[in-house]
């Protein structure tokens, strides 16, 4: 089952691939979608939003996943990224590819098993589970492979539970 | 010429429409595009997004005015709404239709000469100028023709200046 993880951003748009079959996780293709800073906020999303429909249709994702969002404090990026998110949201929503959403506490789980995991710890285990020779450098596509990760765990657990 | 206000949610978005001529705006249609609650956060943004290109495609406004955000307490709400706003950008840009954004500040500026003006009066002040018989019954409906009347009116200041 192809699954794609995307971590929404307005400037960069994580994204990460992989094969779920069973237990086990094939990395497929990993990057980002970047949205060059000139432009207006409407104008970024617009590109965001051609980018994301192009990547869809070239990549034919079964089940997308990602993060859900809770900003406590420091909400100065709430908007912009709520704003990424929406477009994101739609694009996904719009090609018809069911959206499951996770919790950073679940994605620490799921990849390591302990809910306080550092960053590092995350991005180690993505290169394990994936068999990389190293995490990805960009954290926005790790974090996208991470959260792909997440919900082929939960899935297979939902499906060993026949809740699916 | 044609001033659209919007004001954007997940569940009710208000639009305003006014012709404004010289220092004179005509009320010309103003409600709400709703989207029923059972539906999950990405179905609800798909509804959004086709009721808002409908809307901008039968309405035909030249410019288009939204209120700048800001979050700075009680962010639990700004994910969403950032999301409803970014389709809602995404919408607009798509169509071609400048969009300009104001603060609550210049909001109450333009309509009352008072920064710190109260809702009521803001709500007064779109019947006055609007010559209806009492404003909008609904909030979101009447904060976007709140909004497309500060932009007629800024925009107005502009050309006066001669920067337009």
């Amino acid at each position: 089952m192809l699954i794609m993880g995307l971590d929404p951003g307005t400037a960069i748009t994580g994204f990460g691939l992989i094969d779920a079959r069973g237990g086990c996780y094939d990395l497929v293709e990993y990057g980002t979608l970047r949205t060059s800073p000139p432009a207006s906020a409407a104008d970024r999303l617009v590109r965001l939003y051609d980018a994301l429909i192009a990547l869809l249709q070239r990549c034919k994702p079964e089940q997308i996943a990602v993060e859900e969002l809770f900003f406590n404090r420091n909400s100065s990026t709430a908007v912009p990224v709520g704003q990424a998110r929406g477009v994101l949201l739609l694009a996904c929503a719009q090609q018809n590819i069911p959206i499951s959403e996770y919790t950073p506490l679940q994605v620490k789980q799921a990849l390591t098993g302990y809910g306080r995991a550092e960053k590092r710890q995350i991005q180690y285990m993505v290169a394990r589970l994936l068999r990389m020779e190293a995490p990805p450098k960009n954290d926005d596509a790790a974090d996208a492979l991470a959260i792909a990760i997440t919900h082929a765990h939960y899935y297979n657990g939902r499906k060993l539970r026949g809740e699916l």
